[in-house]
């Protein structure tokens, strides 16, 4: 493996979207959790629906709309404002602690971001979070009107930095995502944030299934799609290590 | 309008998926519910993610495949004796209690099925159901390797009964698939089986949110996709009426 470039995910993977959750708990006192988790799910579902009907929108109008989805089923009004603070959130997500240094030590090879994102939202985010100095290109699926796991969204990584699928390493959380990556062609890690072991613990305790918690479990444990991943890390901060490893 | 065709979803529409629930628990007390809810997620996320990926695997397949991973991440330990038993469940869901008459009652009309399902799965399931005796034509997906709600599945209408979209009246409980149906541009009725004012009783007690029954919830309201089906109903019951007020 001669790896040219590394090209990660955004939401979730270098960028805490369960960041959200405490301005949500503001905004809906009691509701902060559960706001969280079905407007992600939902989220994703309109992401891969569009894509599927052929009636793509960007995804800050699919995060809206799932958002007023997910507000509208649970029966908690709100005014204009509480809805723009909810969303400016996504502009101001936390990095993960490790991401920054692990960005950092690598930028002896190309580092790009590849995301569902509109380009406005990512450019904001991006900024916001200090990673433009240390990218060099974050790339939007917005350029091909359809979302990940499409293989045209992955095929952006070779049109824009010109690096071919079998020389990019793809960094992704969200299995998903890191499925698609590999059925595409791409090397992938896939970060398994939440092992099995702590998630059955979390989720299953007296035998009694905390509903919540075992909701938020589903979008970190692998999926059967038929499809492994290369590597299988636990952190950001490991991969500096797996590229050195690798030959080059 | 002038109906010549009245088409059916069958997984939540004819038939109560739900029903697999009692099978579920004598598998696995207390777990029921929880497995029927991730088992019916994932299965839906499986048929959008491989449709996307290009990585097309049979109804039959996906459904395995979604099991496997709900049984794994609950840590559920089980003999293959056990797996097969509530995989056979599907082959004889329950028929909604109204379906067999509503659809006694529209047989001047041709009468199909279109599914997500593999051609075993659903002769199966029509044949166990008495199902084949009123219906015209059985339409699986499988011919077109990709899922609903893609056009190429809802071009099969046209292909097999020979009626044009306009002359067709798809009726589904999925949400997502009423607005992938209205997309392509059949006409339309979603069948409302939860209304808005009875989940949210359901689900908001004392201002604690139930995140069984609202996760439950959240595959029976309408999304916010960008589009309205044309009539929105709540029983199968509904659908002669609905017919005989459009001029034909």
């Amino acid at each position: 493996m001669n790896i040219k470039a590394v090209v990660f995910d955004a939401y979730g993977t270098l960028y805490d979207i369960q960041s959200v959750a405490a301005v949500t708990e503001e905004a809906f006192p009691g509701y902060g959790g559960m706001i969280t988790q079905v407007w992600r799910i939902k989220q994703l579902e309109y992401t891969w629906l569009r894509s599927l009907m052929r009636r793509y929108q960007d995804f800050e109008i699919i995060t809206r709309d799932s958002l007023a989805y997910t507000l509208r089923v649970l029966g908690l009004e709100y005014n204009k404002g509480a809805f723009e603070r909810i969303m400016e959130k996504y502009l101001h997500l936390d990095l993960y602690p490790d991401a920054m240094a692990a960005l950092a030590a690598m930028r002896d090879r190309k580092l790009a971001i590849l995301s569902n994102g509109s380009p406005a939202m990512l450019n904001a985010l991006v900024a916001n979070s200090g990673l433009d100095r240390v990218l060099d290109a974050t790339i939007s699926v917005d350029s091909r009107k359809i979302f990940k796991p499409a293989p045209e969204a992955y095929g952006l990584i070779e049109s824009v930095l010109g690096v071919p699928p079998a020389q990019v390493l793809f960094v992704s959380s969200n299995p998903w995502d890191a499925c698609g990556a590999k059925a595409f062609g791409l090397n992938v890690a896939w970060i398994e944030r939440v092992t099995p072991e702590a998630m059955r613990l979390a989720c299953v305790k007296s035998d009694v299934v905390a509903p919540l918690t075992m909701f938020k479990a589903i979008r970190t444990q692998m999926d059967e799609l038929g499809i492994t991943p290369d590597h299988r890390i636990h952190a950001l901060s490991e991969l500096p290590a797996l590229l050195a490893t690798e030959k080059s």
